[in-house]
């Protein structure tokens, strides 16, 4: 292969975006400063991004930090202690940057899982699966912007959710329902100013208090519309959260069908459902403040939402 | 095809051990007596036992009940309530003996999963996957055996987990240690007496104590092997529980590799670790009162354990 | 905890039935005598068989074979080279056996994955990802039993299936029908006779001609039922194969709904489907000989089958 | 909810980008006009975009076209045929952007399965897992942008792979290596320009090219990096296909890790390895014309790609 090539119109074949490094390291720290001992749970991803143009035209790969490299500074850096995890990236994502001159930025990502005591107990724990945190981090021109989020957090409401009004044509069959059970699996990314971030934020708090206000507004918001809900509880979220600049959301709508039983001769008033895997239906928004940017380039690589 | 064949050795073929029905029903009753309503979330089985001969050999259906009217059934008695998952299961497995003549027996089955109220919501409720519930019947020859279960019960100790003394061979690398991380997920049957399934359990329970005596038991016990840490489980439960013959479990050992810091200067005293997925230890172990039967015949048809 | 215990009825409670192991060893195995190398890629479990009471009741690991031992030993021993899965596992299982007086047998089970060749290519390959060849050695009393498998094979015929004549009661919505969609995933699992694995079986030819078998009558056979189908399919290979005892099928009925498109003013000849996920049904059946074992005990350590 | 509303800044919380849809529906399309059927079988996507403001801040549906209505769509529009599931898209697409004129646009996608005949049989057929093609088109400001794919489609070179030249610092582990595994799950996608859209492309033809083209290039490339044979991999591909802008690869690079036998008293040649889940590496690029856009905001709404 040559360092250049041609097409048959004869324009250049260039490398475009690209990033690469180690994904998916499975991190669990314990602190055990005391008796009482604290659980971390991580799954880090880190991309680096720069000028690779000989690794990917000549196979040189001079510059190229070892994605081993990357996952032992995962660890290396744990050492030191985690803390809440959009800090821990922002230590991660600096060091590559700090470290290597050609590292010109890159995208550092994170799950984080939960455990609870067992009993209370200092160093038994079971893990809490009832949702997960997600954080990513992206530095791009000196600047760090992080988007905090939750995902795989499983809401119902069994009564309160209307759906009617819409258009009707030829494939029209869904019927209007004043009561219908409203399910979903949150997934919601927001993300802080990078002013924000600069000053310092309190993520946990941040992260705690947003998860209650989804829960509260999914809970008590009358439905006329997954939309509606959705809307609201990102309203919520930005009202109470100045340092937020947009959240969006991505919810399926879990459908859960009324079990016709009039044919074995039993009625069924909203109590038996039959609960659909696919397809679903899937509602995804940007909520923003007005004049906020269009588009923020931080989402381009953030798998999943509109 | 004809109704009988012959091997090249003159052996007829015949059928054996059969059964049909249908799979994950997925069923959701709520309960709406009152504003506060319940919410019962339910993955069903149905498969029936009998003589269907005819529809192996000749596609004669006049025996077969419709995995179609199995899984209608389950929603036609969901109608009048769920209760115990157990309970639930007996209902229907005796509604198809009943009903028909032919059906000898089946074996049904359940999962259920947990949800709990947003903010002691009346109908708001988000889903508790921090374990699953299992449910199996077996009727045969008139009786019920009745296997309840947990599974997806991931624990961790940080701390009070050996393991040493193991034998050495020309393919030994582990080293012995006095401090590790013991993780597992926790998957446990316990059979029930049908003495005692006739006389009436109180599942709901039942299921309660187990759970929290195999947590507590996993969490007390200093572990010198998560084979100890089993048994232990175990036997508390069936010294709790004499309505219980014997308790299964089919334990992963998760394991949580200290990743060594050393060569970047750093020490490590158990502090950071790598989760791995693949591969793990699995301990299984049968916990039974002694003279019990060697092995039950339900066990057979009960996936995932020795 | 005390080596013995007593229930409240004054019952010892003992180890039943119980193994341990190392599962998932995900191997990749080169061979590279020449230029034109070969793949062979498995998933190895193996899982020992003995008197494991004072692990269990004591935390003496001085029997306990590590299972990080057993790991390395699958590496080991590949290194001579792999060949038939069952083969593998034969030698395998008898190192355990022959390496350490006290273990008395065992089980030891592989996925096998398969990849074709790009282009011809000496080196470089594609996964096929169609099947997946299984197999399960059980070592009991120093015989040796084999259960070679299939599983993951999804086949599918757009007609020449039937489905009618069933019972009709209450719960019955079923139609019956003279031209459906028959699809499944094909699990199949056979036993070789003790015999026949003590004098030798090329199980690679087996395995090729089973895989053949099995497709060619599902595709041949005019389908009154699925039950039917599975059974024609058990036969055939039994007719075909002495040294196989019985064979065991797990096929789900992967329901394909015809779309009711009159609806929108469209007729719907058998064309347009909706393939249904959950719920499913599922056909499950032992085919073997007249005379036969009713239950060999190999079959209660695989998860799946009737 | 008030249809405004205002943060404690003053500042009004809007809706910014949103869509909505029906996810998963799955088509299983039967053509027989002759006694020899086709199959084509897709999990295709709906999502709408336009001005949804009303639903979102009032729960007014008066332009919400449900999700089950474009559902019931994607069946009636199969009836008429599938053919190149481009070409399908565009039709569907086409269908909402045209049927409702507040429909300013909106994103379409679908997953393709393939099938082989079982023994050339007429209508018999088995799943052919070994890759899944993709496709999305959207339609924004009248224009149609369609991007193809190829995902889940498993390679490997058992030698003709180095990695050296890397940079070392403190956290550097990784030995260099002129002889290693080289594995990947290929993901690719391609955007067509929207002239060539236009005027029409032969998707089918372009598909099996491109897919011969990544496959043979990935065998016979050399690599010194797995970023230099991705990029060869695009090259190659935008060389022969002027019609194609730019081509993105996500590449995991799925470590294979030699296994050391030396304490076994074993060599290991490159012949035994460990193939490991996670972390692994991942490798991602864009591959354009020069001169082409920076990043076509079609990209914006297709994960998993930086």
């Amino acid at each position: 292969m040559t360092a250049t090539a041609d097409t048959t119109a004869g324009t250049r074949i260039v490398l475009g975006k690209n990033q690469y490094g180690k994904t998916e390291v499975r991190l669990v720290k314990i602190t055990r400063d005391t008796d009482r001992h604290q659980i971390e749970d991580l799954n880090v991803t880190s991309q680096l991004h720069g000028d690779f143009n000989a690794a990917h035209r000549d196979g040189d790969n001079g510059l190229v930090v070892p994605t081993e490299t990357q996952k032992n500074t995962v660890y290396g850096l744990a050492r030191d202690g985690v803390g809440a995890v959009e800090d821990f990236l922002i230590r991660l994502g600096s060091h590559f940057v700090n470290e290597f001159e050609w590292i010109e930025g890159g995208r550092w990502a994170a799950e984080q899982y939960f455990w609870d005591r067992i009993n209370d107990h200092d160093h038994a724990f079971s893990r809490n699966k009832s949702e997960v945190r997600t954080a990513v981090l992206e530095i791009k021109d000196g600047e760090k912007n992080v988007v905090a989020g939750i995902q795989d957090l499983t809401v119902l409401k069994s009564t309160g959710s209307e759906f009617h009004g819409f258009p009707v044509d030829r494939y029209t069959t869904l019927k209007a329902t004043s009561d219908r059970i409203l399910a979903t699996d949150v997934t919601a990314r927001w993300r802080n100013s990078a002013a924000a971030v600069e000053a310092g934020i309190d993520f946990d708090a941040v992260y705690a208090d947003v998860r209650k206000r989804l829960l509260t507004t999914f809970a008590n918001t009358h439905s006329l519309a997954l939309q509606q809900t959705m809307f609201a509880m990102g309203e919520d979220v930005l009202n109470a959260h100045p340092e937020i600049e947009e959240i969006k959301m991505s919810l399926p709508n879990k459908h859960h069908f009324l079990v016709d039983l009039e044919v074995f001769g039993q009625d069924n008033p909203n109590e038996v459902f039959f609960a659909a895997d696919r397809p679903y239906g899937l509602i995804e928004a940007t909520i923003q403040r007005e004049g906020g940017a269009e588009s923020h380039q931080i989402w381009e690589n953030i798998p999943g939402f509109c």
